[in-house]
């Protein structure tokens, strides 16, 4: 028998990485992911916090092109637009 | 009498400028406002338009400090959160 080295992030138990790197970006990804849906309840108190908490996985889910759309234009954000299976 | 210059983006009219420049960094605002509330109307369809357009306005109002967190990391956000006048 053979003993196996997982990781996760502490933000999301149930999703188990044979591989650290991949488990620091989705850790990364959680983190700004609540940081932004923060941002986002403090700026329009109106948006509810499963609106905030999706916007945010979205948002960082796709952090080139928001990078993008912030540091240079919007139209980064074209692509988002077409209908995906995410 | 003398004629003045003034400038205004079409997305809106109401705000003059006797700046060229500083109509044009009014106008890529509103431009990236209005994409980037597609683009959370996009992945949220809960969200209404109101609200959107709160959010996609003050993100784009606050473009440098969302630039350096989808670049970076989100802690570029924490200074958004204190309470502002805006």
């Amino acid at each position: 028998m053979a003993v196996e080295t997982l990781y996760r992030s502490s933000r999301d138990p149930e999703q188990l990485f044979m591989d650290k790197a991949a488990a620091d970006r989705h850790d990364q990804m959680l983190e700004l992911a609540e940081q932004l849906s923060a941002v986002l309840r403090h700026a329009v108190p109106s948006i509810n916090e499963s609106q905030a908490e999706e916007a945010g996985v979205f948002m960082a889910r796709h952090r080139e092109h928001f990078a993008k759309a912030f540091k240079r234009n919007g139209d980064a954000l074209d692509e988002l637009l077409v209908p995906t299976t995410d």
